[in-house]
């Protein structure tokens, strides 16, 4: 793409172009601002360069010599890349005039390429810096095979379908107020709201059943208590420092300094032990605005987060409960998925001897149950190896989810014990986990899985009663009462319109069921039920209706379109 | 008093000596720390100048002739507070060679007081700021005869029993880490926290029931937004700014600015009004340390707030509902309540005209219930006008409770507006109200009023099972689950300790119910319930015994110790 670009463009800079997940893009700086024309135009000459079947050629040369070429070829971007790059030797792919750094492999040539898209053009700054210079950026994807590629675009489409922002938007779920409040701050409108609570009351329960204990923490905190665990050292950019009073605070990034404090305020004995504190806990973290997506990328955000104090010989028990918790809650949402163990990062605190210990009782805890996974090496934090599992939503997307990490540093730091058996003082081990994620990036990945339909236990507006004139807004607003007060989520919608306006409006809210209801229903003591994935249901008797509704909010039944009914 | 301190300690300098709640204090400084033996001394030196009834002569001076007087007394606070007053003349009361400051009014002779006591002695800074002198405050009470003074001490002694900090502690529900984390943020342990949520969960239903919707705001926003609100100008002494990649934030210190947006967001016809609009939202507000007192004033707190926008013929009714709202609410609690009215203060913003239509409105509510008010001139919030209602606990003692505050100022700012019935743009009224207050301060005089023994509904831990003896621990384990399943909180007590002992603990922790499980008990499906309150209740059936405990939490039992049952 970046040789077709130059031969239409020759005074384009080539920034970087790497491959993503499902495709590669590229960054130019280019006077003109590219149109959906414009990539029509570079994906014919694409074409072109396919016919020709062009080889690649690979080329060594020492950095100095490759930063000469670059430099003579006005690449001033490449040549801040070179200057960046620690190594003595380069490799660059050759084709025809076009010249690239590459690291490879690479196809051998253009011909190699079967199928291929262009799919969007959008800003994006070097390096990803709001201060440097905004550049181009064009999206495509390539394929071995024009089937493989048509699928691909199928999905993509879906997923267009399914973003998060675009159905936050349209069923008023959520905002950002960039201009009025700030960048990476969510505020949930009441739709949303509904939709969190239904969420954090089920997990509130789960958790309560396995043996977690509630606590709740402050948002603001002394500098020290970072310090001391050593976040104010290894964890600054992403903090937001403030002072009042000569006092310096913290907006807490984390939860767990506070489980800490918490523990430690009495003498724990090994009885006692596993303590598992519990917290939805709203963090403060930093992030580029750059980066910033929807609710899946934010700057405040609230984990379903977990500590938890115990023994190192109850260490691989633990770790396998919280893999049992986090794979029920995958499967209540209708999640498959995948895991990741992350090791041990160029930038760590504690011993080597410790981070050994802890990546083994991960390994031991997945290996015991059989659970497949990969190894990310160097991918952990800096005070401990983890456990990422990925969710897999509907139409095979991948999103973060579950984290389960081993820490033997901050009990050191902090000086933790309880009392043994032996009556000695012990070093418990410490578990950071959560079960969803955050509650943010959790619901942006709902919303997509789902499309906007959401099962009934979660739907923001269950029932949505449509009473056909106004003389039955009476009887409308009685059952409005009922369901409301057995904490189902319900609207009357007493407009004076038409009724098929009222069906079709409720529909796009993708509200679960419509419940009607006119002369014929008022006489036979019925509602009209229609519900909003299998249409009209008949008319049902109101104790009948409400006896299958709360069966099917009690068992979080989930229908999913693409593999008939689940729970 | 203050004429006994200077008869015994001739060396001692006056602050100040106001009269307070229930008593008075007097703040000297001086070189000897007072014991209690100290109080005793100066209370036998006090019956002495009592038994003389001595004449309180009123004189009155200029301020420069009581400024030279004072000066000439090395009263050096009596100078500063002199140099303060904006008064020519003032007032001073002489009882032989004693000569004090004092507006009046006054007893006519030291023979009045028929009963006083000493109460205690605390640290105080001059003026209340930290950055001055600690001086050593005396507190005391007077009355006008023995019976009300016993009484008067009875109900003091009941208070220190009742203090919040330091049942907090003993039941473990909450704690302060004012050298860790800082001083006025409240950590709610496991036992604090499930209290908490019981009330926030039925306060949110509450919510629901009566048409309110639910929103979540975040905690940092930028600082525009509170310019816009006035805040950055009015209350910028208790807010916390900061700043992070050039941009101000603020950490909010209210819920409405972030209301507002939401209401502003979507085009609102005065058919969708009123829009109600709660959150339980944690807000920071920095106070001087010196003020600080457990969890009745702290600097992070989560308020039960909601927004009302109404157009202004609603105005009233919603006041109406607002306050039966809060009413019930009282009534559930156990507390009885009064009611302040307060007016414009002398820094406000907005016009003399909508003050006096906002605070009519508020008079009329009132008035239209039969509801008794006192007007408390200057009080309102620089914003608006509002009712104070004030708890009245077991004690009798007043704790400050829900707030309703109409606001025609916000909606000018933020130029908010409605279509109305004539298609015209008009501008909505605002009412900021709590029904509890804050979070943190109603559960401080929650622990007060119920003296750490909450109704079932309430208790942090309902059932205590108790296993006589190892083999029985199986049984109390299944009961422990059953109840668990059913959303009661439930411990078990396996420790291999006399049943005695067990029984006295629970009572020590102030749990409603044991249920005691041996080997009678297994044979015959019972469990023997020992009730907090009423001692022993005998053998029940495990199911009958689940009845009734469901039955008094659905309703919420209250028993009041002083006045028999209620609910």
């Amino acid at each position: 793409m970046a040789m077709a670009v130059k031969e239409l463009y020759p005074e384009a800079k080539l920034a970087i172009g790497p491959s993503i997940d499902d495709g590669f893009y590229y960054d130019f700086d280019l006077k003109k601002t590219l149109t959906e024309e414009d990539l029509t135009e570079i994906a014919s000459k694409m074409s072109e360069l396919i016919s020709k079947n062009i080889h690649f050629e690979r080329i060594e040369l020492s950095k100095d010599e490759a930063i000469k070429l670059m430099e003579k070829n006005g690449e001033k971007f490449k040549v801040e890349i070179l200057h960046e790059i620690s190594d003595k030797t380069v490799s660059l792919y050759k084709n025809g005039d076009f010249i690239d750094l590459c690291r490879g492999p690479h196809v051998g040539s253009t011909g190699e390429i079967k199928a291929f898209k262009l799919l969007s053009v959008a800003g994006a700054y070097w390096k990803g810096n709001e201060e440097y210079p905004m550049l181009q950026r064009i999206y495509g994807t390539a394929f071995f095979s024009d089937e493989e590629l048509t699928t691909h675009i199928t999905r993509l489409e879906e997923a267009i379908k399914r973003d998060h922002r675009k159905l936050g938007r349209e069923l008023d779920l959520f905002n950002i107020y960039n201009d009025e409040a700030g960048a990476g701050f969510v505020y949930y409108h009441p739709k949303g709201t509904a939709l969190r609570f239904a969420i954090e009351d089920f997990l509130r329960k789960e958790h309560i059943k396995r043996g977690y204990q509630q606590v709740i923490t402050p948002n603001l905190a002394k500098i020290n208590l970072w310090k001391q665990s050593g976040h104010a050292e290894n964890y600054a950019e992403n903090m937001y420092f403030l002072e009042k009073d000569k006092e310096q605070l913290v907006v807490k990034p984390m939860n767990c300094p506070g489980h800490i404090l918490i523990y430690k305020n009495k003498l724990r004995s090994y009885r006692d032990l596993p303590i598992r504190f519990f917290e939805l806990g709203t963090v403060y973290r930093y992030e580029r605005s750059g980066v910033l997506h929807g609710l899946l990328r934010v700057r405040g955000f609230t984990q379903d987060d977990a500590h938890i104090f115990c023994t190192p010989a109850q260490l691989t028990e633990e770790i396998n409960k919280v893999f049992q918790f986090a794979s029920d809650m995958m499967k209540t949402f209708g999640f498959e998925f995948e895991c990741d163990l992350s090791t041990r990062p160029e930038k760590y605190i504690g011993s080597e001897e410790n981070w050994e210990m802890a990546t083994s009782a991960l390994k031991n805890a997945l290996d015991s149950r059989g659970q497949k996974y990969e190894i990310d090496e160097g991918a952990g934090v800096f005070y401990g190896p983890k456990i990422d599992i990925k969710l897999k939503d509907a139409i095979g997307r991948l999103w973060q989810g579950p984290t389960i990490q081993v820490d033997f540093n901050l009990p050191e730091r902090f000086d933790l014990h309880y009392i043994g058996e032996d009556g000695a003082k012990h070093r418990p081990v410490m578990i950071h986990r959560v079960v969803l994620g955050s509650m943010e990036r959790f619901i942006g990945a709902l919303i997509e899985h789902y499309a906007g339909s959401f099962p009934v236990w979660l739907a923001p507006i269950q029932v949505m009663i449509i009473p056909i004139s106004d003389r039955h807004l009476d009887t409308a607003r009685e059952l409005g009462e009922k369901l409301i007060e057995e904490s189902i989520r319900t609207e009357i919608d007493s407009r004076r319109e038409k009724i098929n306006l009222k069906i079709r409006d409720a529909q796009i809210q993708k509200i679960p069921y419509m419940a009607i209801i006119g002369d014929k229903e008022i006489e036979s003591g019925t509602v009209s039920i229609r519900s909003c994935k299998k249409g009209d249901m008949g008319k049902i008797k109101v104790d009948a209706f409400l006896d299958s509704l709360r069966l099917e909010i009690k068992n979080r039944v989930y229908y999913n379109d693409n593999k008939g009914r689940d729970s």
